[in-house]
């Protein structure tokens, strides 16, 4: 089985937009031991997108197409597959419920041109939408004596990827034959692409059904493993042998695999230790604390913190002496310590975790430049204070005092004597 | 002139990597007035690429290719390109030289393989790489009597960026003549598509040297208006009518334009009014204060705030009553408003934000379901609290309980009476 993908909006070829949904569908098909040729991106102009899924279904058994399901006239995507596949529309009036009730429960009166969305090619079988209002689809034809699937998901990614898990991928898994593709990416962070490259060389250069590519990104390093077999069985072992070598290598500098997270690994790691976090944030503004309260369950651990831009706010509710900001100044070592034993007082947690650095653009002098930021961590029995430098933007600053802030944590977590 | 964009090798399709390159390449053809109607990606296979060439000729004046320009036997786009249109390849000594001194400054010996990348197809204009190895290169060629051009970048963007702006813009200004592309995007939140498609239709239906498209992401709606001129200033002119005419029908309900943010509007409204905030946040855990910091300069107007993600930090620190909590729950209007109140006086903020609510996926109740969320504003003269109920997942609730307090917050400094 083969597929293509092709996606739809004239906002993608303008460059407006970047197509994320054909990096979850590639890796998804791949999962599925499904190859994929071809990825077409074409505008909401009804002819162009006739014709690009007309050869698509000449060489691919399956074509998805992603994007223009929405309720508005440039969303061309029903109409066009109904007429290439010469099943016409449908009200469907389930979908119709749904759509209505989505709108009751927000206060809204539905406008008529939703109605559209309850629209289905006949034979279809319905993917619901539990985020937006436009479903998807997965509509079996036949093109000159060949069975071809037509699948329709909406664009944007929070409704295409949790219907393409929920619905396409158990559908497709009936059609896929035996060749297999399994992978796992693990994740670095703390050190540099080139020292990662340097620890894994070898492993990386094997042949074979087993492949390893490096791919950086701001303050991470993901290794992805990749293995073919004829069973997903094989395919998983061939993996994981992989996967233990490259362990060995890099220890406690791996942090997770595929959809784990830095943060949920801290979680999971305060969790089992059964220790509750505080957090004071100066230059991170609530980043740290954002991240971590991303993973379900983060109020068992996180009992909250603060976010002390203003001096002020690190006296009166740290009891930051005003004296040591005015001898050492808010971005300090000292600052920081203080801020990191101040934040446990304040909410009663095992750990007391601070951030006070300067994230740009501006503020930055010869001997507190701009990136430099103090992370702070304190326990019952003492604080420790480590200076970073950070290069890139204001956001990008944030983002990597956020990073080795967990990263450090994590480490203290799993008594790494190297944090 | 209109063209196509191929984006070239099997870790696209894959999904392993983000394809930027064609965002970029969208951008600058936008920006030439270029139309570019089919984008697509191809793996490293000599004769689908071939093909893809091929169709691509057929029906756009310039196709650019992206990648596979390497030394490895897997980067095919040469051979390819110098078959698809019967230019031989001929080794550029220059180019030669230039990699050879690249390879001596590094101490590295070349390998025979870089040979390779001196090829250029017979009559291309080079584009020299001070980046990387691969030159790119400009081929005119001509098919059924008509003219053509094959433009051939390097993949990475670190180098096809300055390629194209240094090399290629140019270049393609000879052709273009004098037709330009103007576009800018107005942003929306608080109402859904289909009311914004309501209230701008007619200008959206209107034909001619202007367009408009709607796009939707999650609490927010895009609406992109994009005019062709002669001069830039003509087509400037086009934009600003018809921003104008969509201004009229959404009033404040505009949030921004272009690169503007809503954090970024709400700085400018808090320091324009000359007013502080300070802000309480559960169920976000912190996003809405990582937001307001994105924006250099925040400092001014942020004093900062509370993650209080305990009830106990909810009373210590905030001074919300333990019997109110205990009488109505950390989730009710009564200890949103007590927040807000509470964190005004903590940071002797103008202006008190908190946000308290279930973010899921679990702690919902039939009377209290996840997605439900309360938000608070206080000042001297009053305290304000809403209901929501958001949908998606947790993420997506933290997300949109930010977007919704930024915007009424917003609302609330335009002196907006509907909010």
């Amino acid at each position: 089985m083969n597929a293509e993908i092709i996606a739809i909006g004239t906002e993608l070829l303008l460059g407006f937009v970047v197509n994320t949904d054909t990096v979850f569908l590639g890796r998804a098909l791949a999962g599925l031991g499904i190859d994929c040729y071809h990825q077409v991106t074409v505008g909401d102009n009804p002819r162009r997108l006739a014709e690009t899924i007309q050869t698509a279904l000449h060489r691919a058994d399956l074509v998805i197409t992603c994007g223009g399901l929405g309720p508005t006239v440039d969303d061309v995507t029903l109409e066009t597959i109904a007429r290439v596949s010469g099943k016409p529309l449908q009200l469907n009036s389930a979908i119709l419920r749904q759509i209505k009730n989505r709108f009751r429960k927000s206060g809204i009166r539905m406008p008529q041109s939703n109605r559209r969305q309850a629209l289905i090619p006949q034979g279809a079988a319905v993917f619901p939408n539990p985020i937006g209002t436009a479903p998807g689809f997965l509509l079996p034809i036949r093109i000159g004596g060949r069975r071809k699937l037509i699948a329709a998901l909406p664009g944007p990614p929070a409704e295409l990827i949790p219907m393409t898990e929920k619905f396409l991928i158990p559908r497709l898994q009936r059609f896929t034959g035996k060749t297999l593709i399994r992978s796992r990416t693990l994740k670095v962070t703390g050190i540099t692409e080139s020292e990662v490259d340097a620890k894994v060389r070898g492993i990386l250069a094997m042949n074979g059904a087993v492949t390893v590519g490096i791919y950086a990104h701001p303050s991470q390093i993901d290794l992805r493993i990749t293995a073919k077999a004829q069973t997903g069985r094989a395919a998983d072992r061939l993996v994981a042998g992989v996967e233990a070598k490259i362990r060995r290598r890099l220890g406690n500098l791996l942090f997770g695999a595929d959809e784990e997270t830095l943060e949920g690994t801290v979680g999971k790691l305060l969790k089992k230790n059964r220790l509750t976090l505080g957090a004071a944030e100066s230059c991170t503004g609530g980043l740290v604390q954002h991240r971590l309260t991303e993973v379900p369950g983060s109020s068992d651990y996180l009992l909250g913190g603060l976010v002390s831009y203003s001096n002020r706010l690190k006296s009166s509710a740290l009891g930051v002496p005003a004296d040591l900001l005015k001898k050492y100044g808010a971005v300090s070592p000292q600052t920081a310590g203080a801020m990191a034993r101040g934040i446990r007082r304040m909410t009663g947690a095992d750990l007391g975790l601070a951030l006070t650095g300067i994230a740009g653009p501006t503020g930055g002098t010869k001997k507190k430049p701009v990136g430099l930021v103090y992370i702070a961590l304190s326990d019952s029995s003492s604080t420790v204070v480590k200076r970073h430098e950070f290069p890139g933007d204001r956001s990008m600053v944030k983002f990597r005092a956020s990073q080795a802030a967990l990263n450090w944590l994590r480490l203290r977590l799993l008594n790494d004597r190297s944090s």
